[in-house]
């Protein structure tokens, strides 16, 4: 859809933002944002899909992006599929520097999954330098699978409903206002149900910042990693009942630290210069 | 205080019971408690030390106990140090096959700790056989050290309060009413502090039963471990500023798992027969 010759490819970033992020003051994850997407040259895009308010959300964020010193912010609503495979829609997000997922429903965005725009997205952030993020139900969709809801304090197969995500972030399974609400049983769940996935809980406020199979942590709050690669599950024999984990290894990465996610391994920042 | 000769030497149990175990219809951690004590020969002795309505919660277990059979049950009521070194109430703990410490507030065990019962509860329970139960504040007492509250979703040196306990297992950190109230975030700031420690985080009316450095899991909820012994600690400047964990283990056991506490390894019990 964009022609990008191998000398002009760039890897865009994936902000993951664990929703509630500051939208008053322009500090935090926004602030990052439109840095990486190109500062006062950027050109935003907002897809308010998953929000039953749209217009309320949109006018928010443009007013914090304004703030920020960026002219070109448009709201882009794909309320179904018809509207993310037209022309119209695939104009915008191609002359986007930086695309925003709004926080509301992530079962709402399941109809992008797999459309032209879902593609699109894909093809520049991987070569043409785009700046994806998203928050809270933008954030879980992000992940090739997404948690769609459930809870419950114990980690069984029913505290959790996954279904496909937009396949931005391979092979992690992302949640979000994660310690403020107490999800990590969720995640476990979710986890458990396949254990080659990575499990990444992230706290409002605060985000991972992805580039080339690594992320940096950056807000105010906590990122927490849920590694079941070396794990022993037992399932139980009801979905309700708790399954039996061994040997999950359990990381928590406030500001500043990163993960590397092919390696699974954490570090305190920054990236040392030689592999820059 | 109690003469025993090598021969007669025999290990105690400790029942740490997560709180909340029914007390209706005699099932569960309770049932169990009494079984090791010597089921309807047992002598029970009910510390109310941590609660303040000591009657009432005197009566209930009695209730509970006499229709598991037991004869015998006493309240011990030990509200403060002279009374815990005072020779009436090492005669009635030194006739005792079971002690309970019922839930409250475990601040007001405090006064116990040092003490010439808590010297002779830990003696009986090396050798004489003693069944030593703790519920809820009862439960956290049972360690040489105690969380005493905190509370937060982020792990912090602030999120927690620790001070000494009554010893009966060492080297281990307890939290209750575990995953029902979300309290990882806590007992992981406790072990963050002292990576040494082994954290035990149990669920409401769910026990462990602990005998010779290892332990069984029994009751309706979840056992969580937490092993910082391979883990890396990042101190915040502030008490309240989340802490950087890396590498931390983590089990969750429900009913039927066992732990070693030495090796710091799970299994699926029950324990191989020629280890018994």
């Amino acid at each position: 859809m964009t022609d990008i010759t191998e000398e002009e490819r760039r890897d865009g970033r994936l902000l993951v933002i664990g929703g509630a992020e500051n939208r008053t003051c322009g500090t935090g994850p926004l602030k990052e944002f439109v840095s990486l997407a190109g500062a006062d040259q950027s050109r935003i895009v907002v897809v308010t899909t998953a929000t039953e308010k749209p217009e309320q959300v949109a006018a928010e964020y443009a007013q914090v992006f304004h703030r920020l010193g960026v002219t070109s912010v448009t709201e882009l609503r794909l309320p179904h599929r018809a509207v993310a495979d037209s022309t119209d829609s695939l104009d915008v997000l191609r002359k986007a520097t930086g695309v925003l997922f709004s926080g509301g429903d992530q079962s709402r965005i399941r109809s992008l999954v797999g459309s032209k725009a879902n593609a699109l997205l894909r093809q520049r952030l991987n070569g043409d330098g785009l700046v994806i993020a998203g928050t809270s139900a933008g954030a879980t969709a992000m992940g090739r699978w997404m948690i769609l809801g459930g809870d419950g304090h114990e980690v069984a197969a029913s505290t959790v409903r996954i279904g496909p995500g937009l396949g931005l972030l391979d092979d992690v399974l992302i949640d979000m206002h994660f310690a403020e609400r107490g999800r990590l049983p969720r995640l476990l769940s979710g986890i458990a149900l396949d254990t080659l996935r990575l499990g990444v809980g992230i706290d409002e406020d605060t985000a991972i910042v992805v580039r080339e199979g690594r992320f940096e942590v950056i807000g105010s709050g906590v990122v927490t990693i849920v590694d079941a690669d070396q794990a022993t599950v037992g399932y139980a024999e009801c979905d309700d009942d708790p399954m039996a984990l061994f040997d999950v290894r359990l990381h928590l990465l406030p500001a500043g630290c990163w993960f590397d996610m092919e390696q699974r391994k954490p570090w305190f920042g920054p990236v040392p210069a030689a592999e820059e």
